[in-house]
């Protein structure tokens, strides 16, 4: 091999291995952190993210770079260059003392935030996200080449996604889902969601949670399932794929979907082609792609009546006394109910949209400087009350929900519903190419969707741009008729708006 | 503050979060990692060693600490600077090369090591083992200033201490052991171990764990309590102290003296003096004084007769069915039976020692060049069969037993050896000083114990060396009578090797 392409290499291995030694920093911070080591940790994500930034801003790798854009590289190697080069060129626009002061207050802050949130309190948390709004808005200044300084932000999450694509998208599927609702909201044929209650003991359900990610195909020799506050899957490496959720005696389907839904991510990053590891083009193509990989499995299929019409029975046998008289027809409605909720990870498919619509319009307002930390919970609720025609009662089902931005992680939150966009569109797809999927999904067979998936999708990291990918599946960019045709068909028929019988 | 304190501090702390996150994914490998993860952390690991090599041999830090050893330094900082001086002094004869090819095969090899132990074969681990040790030699050869190679490598564990030391004290200590040994197994009070067999259900020990910890004082905000195959502790910092154990159903004993010899190791860690976190001088002074907490928590204390005046009755409610008739006597004598086996780490007070000394020797012999890879087994057999009296049958029982030698920690034995030799120095000394201790541990208290250690020991970090430690202590340097003369008074009357009646 050419020496240039040797160093090349090894130089992308190290900036991946600093990466994923981040993730697992960052990993252990939600999952086994002891409460007084957040200052500690603080600290080592601020020194390890300073020494990333130096490597990637590096004289070095720039001549590195320059020299093998000459050569005459295959796609992973292209692509590889492309995506460093990307990346490098974001980084140069940030100075180091942003990239230290960035890592330490965000790790404070999400402190700041677990803590405010437990005692619903948004005064607690509004110092430091100020703070961190602060420097997110000097982050967005350094560069030049975005149209908003928003799109600066979004763009290291969904590369090369634009505000205004995104306005586009967004108001396109408001009006559509708010009707949608409001119809369901109208309709007399309402299910009773209280069935799912019952009495679920915790080490079934893990039990049950670890059967279904086999059935998946999850491999237990490149990954782990935990516990933690929130479900989140993190791939350190495509070989080490940690997922986490979290456990309601109550209710089993919180956790049985949330640990479908990290599942769905999970097979996206066991799916990377494995030999090209160490290379920038062996990630995910983007957090949109990434986020319709859970949502496919969580709504397209484990919503759908061919999932459970093998599971239920599964279900009640692993559960005995609890669900016992449940038709599998009231099953479906209650997993499916409509409901305005305050909790964005708890929405149902037609209200989710709605949750995250919110939070970008409110992020992009900070952003542009014209909404204040201040008047944050206050708009939020107006903005509640005028999209679901509720108002949270405390902050923590309000803004003080998500992680995300006591964490900095500002233009991240579209990429959730372009996930739900990039589903409907992808499992449209699936539908045409595999017509026995309902009738393998009603065998407890997963393997061709997920075999179609790594294949279509996993297995080319980033040597797919996003557009690219969604191009070669379904012929068009990203369209949010897939989406909003499957909602109305489906609800129609639950709700029976259309159509008197429950037939999807 | 002066300039150039600041600089110092700052510098200081960097390093001291490298060496951690170090230890979080050393942590992570023995607790959570996926098996295919290890090729991946292997680089993880090397990236960052060589990071920090890079960061610690720095012509900038020498210039730094050059500068401020002129300066008139508090305690802290004086020693500090001498600890980041003496690492210092040692990388600067490491090439970075051997940092790299150190840290990636030792993580290989810990996981060849894995495997050949789950096989009983040693042919599976040997060339990793040779890979290992010649690495090993090779770094001791880049020092000039030890007397011998081996003596290069056991500094890093135990600074200060030569070969010639340590062949003193334990030519002291092993025909003592042997002889003590072979008064035990001449006697005809043979206790009875089996009696500690019954049913422990993991979830009760757990339980049970998490409160002996509780009682000794261990801070459940600044640590945490795993399971891994082999009981560990790690300080990530002091406010981040992990222990793990594992569990033996059918002896509740296996998980409670490993958690108290865990715990020993994780008040040390939690006492330092947190005010001074990030100094290299805010660290435990040596393995060997770090191995005395765990010992004499796990011995003097866990294995004494107030003590289980207290437990005893605790631990018959706690298991109920289990041990419901065992005497204090006949239990006493069970947990404190003195029998050669096989394994170290659950080796008897008595023989312990000759486990160590036996590795040493061969370690020894291995870094001398004396002794080959291929005939290590057969050596190990034959001192075994010398020392003990028994064979292993199988290699997992025999040369594999340990994990050490696969992460190339050649010259660590020895503190274990060293840690039983402190522990009963210290200890006469606590009974000198605490002269209620029988009192309180009748009790169940172990407050005036903890704040004993806290204050003569644990606070003080490395601004006191082993020996001065030793001295400021007890008088004097260490000496193996305090130990010989303890085993032989306890184990006396225990076996009635002298008197009648157990009364220590």
């Amino acid at each position: 091999m050419k020496k240039i392409y040797k160093s090349f290499i090894q130089k992308a291995h190290e900036l991946t291995e600093l990466k994923s030694i981040l993730d697992l920093l960052k990993w252990d911070l939600e999952t086994t952190l002891p409460k007084r080591g957040v200052n500690v940790r603080a600290g080592q994500i601020a020194t390890l993210s300073v020494m990333y930034h130096k490597k990637i801003t590096s004289p070095n790798l720039q001549e590195l770079l320059d020299q093998i854009a000459d050569e005459d590289l295959d796609l992973w190697l292209k692509s590889s260059v492309k995506q460093l080069r990307r990346e490098r060129d974001r980084a140069v626009c940030i100075p180091e003392g942003l990239v230290r002061e960035l890592a330490k207050t965000t790790s404070l802050a999400y402190e700041a935030w677990v803590q405010a949130r437990k005692k619903s309190s948004f005064p607690l948390f509004s110092p430091w996200l100020d703070k961190v709004l602060a420097l997110k808005r000097k982050e967005a200044e350094c560069f030049q080449s975005f149209s908003h300084p928003y799109e600066a932000l979004l763009d290291e999450y969904e590369p090369e996604m634009k505000v205004s694509s995104l306005d586009r998208l967004f108001q396109s599927v408001k009006p559509r889902l708010r009707s949608l609702l409001d119809r369901t909201r109208a309709s007399k044929h309402r299910p009773e969601h209280s069935i799912l209650k019952g009495c679920f003991p915790i080490s079934q359900q893990k039990t049950l949670g670890r059967l279904i990610l086999t059935k998946m195909g999850f491999d237990w020799k490149s990954g782990h399932l935990d516990t933690s506050p929130h479900p989140f899957c993190v791939g350190i490496s495509p070989m080490d794929v940690r997922i986490t959720t979290r456990y309601v005696k109550e209710n089993f389907s919180s956790s049985f979907f949330a640990v479908m839904h990290e599942g769905g991510h999970a097979l996206y990053e066991q799916g990377l082609d494995t030999q090209y590891y160490g290379l920038p083009a062996c990630e995910a193509t983007s957090l949109g792609v990434h986020e319709s990989q859970s949502r496919l499995w969580e709504n397209q299929v484990a919503r759908s009546r061919p999932f459970w019409e093998y599971w239920l029975p599964k279900i009640k046998k692993h559960f005995p006394g609890s669900l016992e008289k449940t038709s599998l027809d009231s099953f479906l409605k209650a997993i499916n109910h409509v409901k305005p909720s305050y909790i964005r990870v708890e929405a149902d498919e037609v209200t989710y949209g709605l949750h995250v619509i919110l939070r970008y319009e409110l992020e992009k307002l900070m952003i542009e400087g014209n909404l204040q930390v201040k008047d944050l919970e206050e708009t939020w609720n107006s903005k509640m009350k005028e999209y679901l025609g509720i108002v949270p009662e405390r902050s923590s089902e309000g803004v003080l929900q998500d992680t995300h931005w006591s964490q900095g992680l500002i233009g991240y939150f579209p990429t959730y519903l372009l996930g739900n966009l990039y589903a409907a569109q992808i499992f449209s797809q699936v539908d045409n190419d595999l017509p026995s999927l309902d009738q393998h999904l009603r065998n407890g067979h997963f393997k061709p969707l997920r075999e179609w998936l790594r294949e279509k999708i996993h297995r080319h990291g980033k040597t797919k741009s996003p557009d690219e990918l969604i191009k070669n599946i379904s012929g068009t960019s990203l369209d949010s008729d897939y989406m909003l045709n499957y909602l109305e068909k489906k609800f129609g028929e639950l709700y029976t708006l259309d159509k008197p019988t429950i037939s999807y």
